[in-house]
C-alpha cells in the first residue's frame, strides 16, 4: 500500500513500522526533515533532519538523533550540552515527507540558549529577536 | 552580518526583512521548510516548502501560499478547499534554514480532511492512525 492509499484508514487502524520506515520520502542525501515540539507545552523546538538509521536509534534509545547536515555525522541532541531531547511520540505525515517528533526538552532546545530556535520574528519590515538568551548555563 | 553573528543580539533588537529574507538558506531547488502550527492551541499542523515568492506573498497578503513541489507552482493553501490559513506571525529559525508560521487555520488542515497531517503515529513495531476523518466537509 501506498501513502495514498493510508490516507482512507480509520483511527485505530495500523501498518507495519519496518514498512512505513521503508517508504518514507527521503530527499537525495537520504534525509527527512523532523520537527521537535514539546509535548507538556505545544512549543515548537526545532527542525532538524534525520536518516532511517538516526530514525531507528532514535526508536531504539527512546532519545532524539538527528544527522547533521554541517558535520556531516550523528547529532545525539544534548550528547555535548546535557541538552536531552527525550521522545514521547513519533509522527508520520500524510505523505510521507515530515517527521513530528514530540519530546521532553530538558535545558534549552537551540544551542544559543534560547529555549527554541525560532527567535527571528517578522515584524513589518523588520526581524525582531523575540527571545532572550537563557542565563541558565 | 550573518546568522552566526545574530546568535548574541538581545531580545527586541531588530534587523532588515529584506536582508534577512536574502540570507535564508535556499536549498537547491531555492526552497525552505515551513511549519504550520494553529496558534490557538499549539496544534501543529503541517509542513510544506516556500520559495521567496511564496514566502513574500504570504506576508504580503497575510495568506498562506507555499511552493507545491508535486505540481511545480504556487499552492495557496485553502484556494480549492477553503481550509485557508491566516498568517499570525513568521519566525525564522538560528541558523536561517526552517521556518515557523503561526497560523489560524480555517476547517482540515490536511487534504485528507484530518485536523493535520501527522495522524501516522508510531506504537511499538506498528504504525496507527490518530484521527478520524472529520465529517465536516
Amino acid at each position: 500500500m501506498t501513502f495514498k492509499e493510508y490516507e482512507s484508514l480509520k483511527k485505530g487502524d495500523s501498518l507495519d513500522l519496518d514498512q512505513i520506515i521503508a517508504q518514507l520520502k527521503y530527499n537525495d542525501q537520504g534525509l527527512i526533515p523532523a520537527i521537535a515540539q514539546q509535548e507538556s507545552t505545544g512549543e515548537v523546538l526545532m527542525m532538524a533532519w534525520m536518516n532511517e538509521k538516526s530514525l531507528r536509534e532514535t526508536l531504539r534509545t527512546g532519545h532524539v538523533c538527528y544527522w547533521s547536515r554541517s558535520r556531516q555525522t550523528y547529532w545525539r541532541k544534548g550528547e555535548s550540552s546535557g541538552h536531552v531531547q527525550t521522545l514521547k511520540s513519533m509522527r508520520f505525515d500524510c505523505d510521507g515527507d515530515a517527521i513530528l517528533l514530540l519530546v521532553d526538552q530538558i535545558g534549552a532546545a537551540c544551542h544559543t540558549y534560547r529555549s527554541n530556535c525560532f527567535y527571528l520574528e517578522v515584524d513589518g519590515d523588520q526581524v525582531k529577536i523575540n527571545a532572550e538568551i537563557s542565563e541558565d548555563h
